[in-house]
């Protein structure tokens, strides 16, 4: 097969979808096209994928190829580049019907690798996991980043200045990183989440988890969840723990918020009251703005200063940290290939495979619609 | 005693010579005007100087006081603004003579606390110190932030990434705090010095201090310094350090340099040679670039990327985390004005003082040299 990579064309996306270890791999079996200056801003240059195996070459060539490996869905240019029946791998945003819809229409084999479930044997092909989890690291580099004080307690002749108190809302894979990575700085962490289970997590990290007391027995068994998995808590526990976490803010010199619903507007967790009730100062990063965002007044792709509070709303934070985004997504994409390559080199869709059938999107010209 | 406390000037300045903190202490004898706003980029509002007992001003008002405190050195316009006969204390910069002279002439009272001798009783007014410390740990913030990986190690389902290679040029306070900070983030670094005997505090910071064999007696003797200070080992020595770092700075993901010699040029420590012998994606932090830089490539107040690259030539770090810089400069200060305040509030110059004498650049029209 033919497989192309080219450059990704959507601003502020820097990363690439095959590094030279993931081509060296492909090379083997495959013809791999590298549009030339597709890892530049990844710290790869083109002489790297030569040396790799791949050959440099157009845009047109990397996304004319019988597979096209990509981060982002192609726009309408980069789809009129592409051949009908071709296959196409990346994070194709499966709730973006009208996109499916014109990949459909072209006859692209679309595989969306974000509807992977999350079972054990995805886990190494889990792209929105290693991608939250890069996330979360550059959320707190870069809330230290804009930070006007230590993370870390400072013990100078001078005399002391104290550590920074950072709440992490939400602690699911970014959340986590980001309780792991403050918690390397010195700071002195608390997180929240509306599933009691993680307060085992949080403190396994070293934070302080945000406990909102059960008053009745209904909220006691559904917090224990279910085969392992959470059950939404009852709404009065929730307004509780939305005041609890209030307060608790009010004490931060910096907050993460990391709350994302699949497919839907992200819920709001820091109103402007709380905003206006913070230290002047402080930093709020919040993480679900390309969902609409957890704090209202947060502004898409810009920093903002409200009520002398610096709001981070930078929309792709794996991008900044674009060698390492790239790397783990690149190897996502490799282990997902091994699904759907057969070992004379040749695509093979298994529908019966349950990680197949999930990311399967599109083929044949047919939309392939998934439980949301 | 009016005490003043101006807004800095000066582009890119942050800081504030006064917190609310010493505001609290000095307004308890003297009667303290702090320039409206002049705590803003401190995360400093005016209420909080108010509530600390000082009333809220113009700059006349502030610079027209009896001492005014100040970051750095006023300017042709804001010494206008200042009486003949005040004191004024702040980062003057004791090298440069123009403005000694300038300030002489208007009859200024002038501290430079850069001048402090190193010795105890002057720790706590120690400005280089308190405000290389906070260099040190923004140098590695700044580096992280730019850095397009990781900087620990980061194990996923989706394999390993390696944590980042920090070399720390030169362990001064400002190095010391740059590898204890990167230690934090869990980088590996390497550390040079051309003091041989900085290997002690480098190894108890957890990082690797490149060792350059002695080859002669004379090396071995020197190497050992005098009366705790370091003696300058010979060329022969250096020539070869020199080299060792090369081949170090290759294999570096980050190089942060830190060396600084007072009033001269800085020296090169990193050749043009070196840069393009390292890796795409690597990062630079210059800290000597307000003296000229330790890399020829870096550019004064700009980031730039040569040879695939990226060299951070910011020249005001300290400025970069203003709210802590502040507070630790606003202590430095207040300590210092314990030597030249009386108990009934009065301003006391005894120049018998080791550390009023050092400190002392401009009285009654003259300008006091100080030996380099």
């Amino acid at each position: 097969m033919r497989i192309g990579v080219p450059a990704e064309t959507r601003p502020g996306e820097t990363r690439v979808a095959a590094t030279p270890e993931t081509v060296k791999k492909l090379a083997a079996q495959h013809e791999v096209i590298v549009q030339s200056g597709a890892g530049v801003h990844a710290s790869v240059i083109d002489d790297a994928y030569v040396a790799a195996g791949a050959r440099i070459g157009t845009a047109a060539e990397a996304l004319g190829a019988d597979l096209v490996l990509k981060v982002r869905s192609p726009n309408a240019e980069e789809r009129a580049l592409m051949t009908p029946g071709a296959a196409l791998v990346g994070m194709l945003n499966p709730f973006d019907t009208d996109n499916l819809a014109a990949l459909a229409q072209q006859r692209i084999t679309s595989f969306a690798l974000e509807a992977a479930p999350r079972i054990t044997r995805a886990q190494s092909m889990d792209v929105l996991s290693s991608q939250a989890n890069i996330a979360g690291y550059k959320a707190v580099i870069t809330a230290a980043n804009a930070y006007g004080r230590f993370m870390p307690m400072l013990m100078t002749a001078a005399g002391t200045v104290k550590a920074a108190r950072v709440l992490i809302m939400g602690v699911g894979v970014a959340g986590l990183q980001a309780i792991a990575t403050a918690k390397r700085l010195g700071a002195v962490i608390e997180a929240s989440d509306v599933r009691p289970p993680v307060k085992e997590q949080v403190e396994s990290l070293g934070a302080k988890f945000i406990d909102v007391p059960f008053l009745t027995d209904e909220e006691r068994e559904i917090a224990k969840g279910v085969g392992g998995y959470a059950r939404p808590m009852p709404a009065d526990w929730m307004r509780r723990q939305a005041e609890l976490v209030h307060e608790r803010a009010k004490l931060a010199d910096i907050v993460i918020t990391t709350a994302l619903i699949p497919g839907r507007k992200a819920p709001v967790l820091i109103s402007e009251e709380t905003v206006r009730a913070m230290k002047p100062g402080s930093v709020i990063v919040d993480m679900a703005i390309e969902q609409g965002g957890n704090c209202p007044l947060t502004e898409l792709d810009k920093t903002v200063v409200k009520h002398g509070v610096t709001i981070i709303g930078e929309p792709n934070l794996p991008a900044l940290v674009a060698a390492d985004a790239s790397a783990l997504y690149a190897r996502n994409v490799l282990d997902f290939l091994k699904l759907v390559i057969d070992k004379d080199g040749k695509l093979v869709i298994d529908r019966e495979d349950e990680i197949v059938r999930a990311v399967l999107v599109a083929i044949d010209g047919d939309v392939l619609r998934k439980a949301a």
